[in-house]
């Protein structure tokens, strides 16, 4: 199983799109191997390149590795119940938050989230060049990280993200073993573009 | 001038990150040529294969091209002023879209900005893999955009993009021709990552 189930996550795509974004998709079991420091910041270099509306970069990282493990430990608690079963596996955790206001004049800046998501899809594409993989949790206790990390003002913790290799399946309980190895699935690309106007069916 | 700018352009990395995010950037000045429509179907196959909170997905676009006069003429007017001045050089504009509730409860997605955005870049990374450049613009007219479009209920406009191939920067307004040759600049990686606690400054 620990080799044939990877391709079962291949995406089905309709053309044949870049294969970084092909072999992409969410794991829980992760491998015991670290990240190596210069490359976890190297993931982060290719973040900041995003781009972002006026450039104000409303992305922010807190990271911990299990080489200190107190940190570590102490980011676990910002996961809630479900994420806690399996999340901790990785050598990696890092909460992600945007930066709800614009620099120059203190208004909200909308865009933030929309932002963000860019940065870490780009630390995403980077870090599968490296065979890192990502999962990305909504599931977290967005208060107990205020708290924990003395989060200031203005800014809103949005995910927590594992980082690490691929680990084996077996190491997971059986219902996300199940989920482990399972295909994914997308809406069509005409479920989701429109040509000219809303919910128009012509073709592009 | 014509080409020399462009290695203006190219992202000053710490480290040797993707050459397809190094090149990235946000022109002004796009050629005439078409994006052939398979290609550009393609662009939004890799869109799709984003990760999304609970595979909700909640990315959708209003795509309108040069091939279809009308349907480009409309999209312009969902452009802000200062956008007008450029952005119809695009031989492709699309208006993006959030999906604001779940599909299974009606609950507020709170994610579905911060997945469109990564829906935008994993089209950014294989539009640039054919050279294709994209010019995302928050500055935009929602409530325009809704009327035109018929955007129905619980979808927020979000941006509008602008994509096509590079083009002379020469065709651009004087004030806009120097932002097109200029160099970029990001934060650095220790201003937006902390180590295991908010504004640590221990290194990664």
């Amino acid at each position: 199983m620990a080799s044939a189930y990877r391709d079962n996550k291949l995406a089905a795509t309709n053309y044949d799109i870049h294969d970084l974004i092909k072999k992409r998709w969410s794991p829980r079991a992760f491998s015991e191997k670290p990240i190596e420091p210069g490359l976890l910041r190297q993931l982060f270099d290719a973040a900041r390149w995003a781009p972002s509306s006026y450039n104000e970069q409303p992305w922010r990282f807190v990271v911990a590795t299990k080489n200190h493990q107190e940190e570590y430990d102490r980011m676990t608690q910002v996961l809630n119940k479900n994420n806690k079963r399996w999340a901790p596996n990785a050598p990696v955790l890092m909460l992600t938050l945007k930066k709800d206001q614009f620099d120059k004049n203190n208004t909200i800046n909308k865009h933030a989230a929309h932002d963000l998501g860019q940065a870490v899809s780009y630390m995403t594409f980077e870090a599968m060049r490296h065979n890192i993989y990502l999962h990305q949790m909504a599931g977290i206790l967005p208060d107990v990280a205020r708290e924990l990390f003395h989060i200031p003002e203005h800014y809103t913790p949005m995910t927590m993200i594992a980082a690490g290799y691929l680990g084996n399946p077996d190491m997971l309980p059986d219902d996300l073993q199940k989920k482990e190895v399972s295909g994914r699935s997308r809406l069509e690309i005409d479920e989701i573009v429109f040509r000219g106007q809303w919910d128009n069916p012509k073709r592009l």
